[in-house]
């Protein structure tokens, strides 16, 4: 990347991979500005912007090479890099999140789960064993976890998330409806599940203004 | 809304949202841009320039009214109505959605499931039926479903999203991971799970510049 990013940008990055892989896989080799810009619903001329920010693309008239600037794009995003995760929260989420399907295809790989109901700790899922959520200080520091998914009800998510600091954990995928207060060292991204149901709901009151 | 509101401004309402509706639930009365601002990483004149938009509500040097505030957005969100939703695909992800606490109370009810797997179908889940995907023509004429959840793996996801539309179907929340072809009296938004993921294996790389 060229110096600084700024966090719009950033936020765009995994729709460029999205897009460039979808493309891809349909056997696109070169794509436009004005033709990446129609899909991803962007202006040729901030589609130009984005990848300019990413570095050394610009080949104007030429289109861009699908398959490097995905790959270059992946780099940056750090999907070229294993990522070893653990679920905390063998619940509906915790279980869906397990087995989506892509995940393991782009280096992220479910190496545990956690849980405090002693009803879940007997069954393995897909070959994943879950533990009691007791024994995390035991067991998470000799795993070498990368990333740790937490997938517990609200309430219990701040304590979780402090257990997760202490045991190494730096970075957590975060389900639970809640804010979380933690160190500048560690990083958290939350998942809002209704964001996208909102949209919906807007466009079905006022009609989609994204749509050309 | 006053005119035309950009697809970006759209795109942070669901935020605006949430955050006004955590600070209602913290018991905050008003707040600046700045505070907003802080809160959401943006800046405070952009937090004035959509709110602007919103309409109305524009008091320099006061501050925006948290309830007033957080009650017209979700008016125009269309969070006023009430949806009656069908999810088709009674797998993990979507039981997780039919199980969101947060949907319900937010006016979004799960009224039916339809599943193509025999095991499923004689199972009822927290009250919800679920029925043979066959019977979909016969059952969703008369269940006055207004949003349709799509949770079935990505190869069967267009035929059924076309089956949808035939039933009258005109709103789609997608999370099998690929793009839909539908009419454009169809509203489809889709839900891609990785790219929050991605944006934390950004972070893990490059350290968070979103961060003050």
């Amino acid at each position: 990347m060229n110096g600084y990013v700024s966090d719009a940008v950033i936020r765009r990055l995994p729709g460029y991979y999205r897009h460039l892989r979808e493309l891809e896989e349909n056997g696109v080799v070169q794509i436009s500005s004005q033709e990446l810009g129609e899909r991803m619903s962007l202006t040729p001329s901030q589609i130009r912007q984005d990848i300019n920010c990413f570095g050394g693309f610009g080949r104007q008239g030429y289109g861009y090479p699908v398959h490097e600037l995905k790959e270059h794009i992946g780099e940056i995003l750090g999907l070229n890099k294993k990522h070893r995760m653990v679920i905390i929260g063998a619940g509906r989420i915790g279980n869906a999140v397990s087995r989506y399907p892509s995940f393991r295809r782009e280096g992220f790989e479910t190496v545990a789960m956690f849980d405090s109901d002693p009803a879940l700790l007997t069954e393995e899922k897909d070959g994943i064993a879950i533990y009691d959520i007791s024994r995390l200080e035991e067991l998470l520091p000799g795993m070498d976890i990368s990333i740790a998914v937490l997938a517990v009800p609200a309430p219990a998510a701040q304590e979780t998330a402090n257990r997760l600091y202490e045991c190494g954990i730096r970075a957590i995928w975060n389900f639970a409806p809640t804010d979380l207060q933690h160190p500048a060292d560690m990083e958290v991204v939350n998942v809002h599940m209704s964001d996208t149901l909102h949209i919906l709901s807007y466009r079905m009151t006022h009609g989609n203004t994204d749509r050309k």
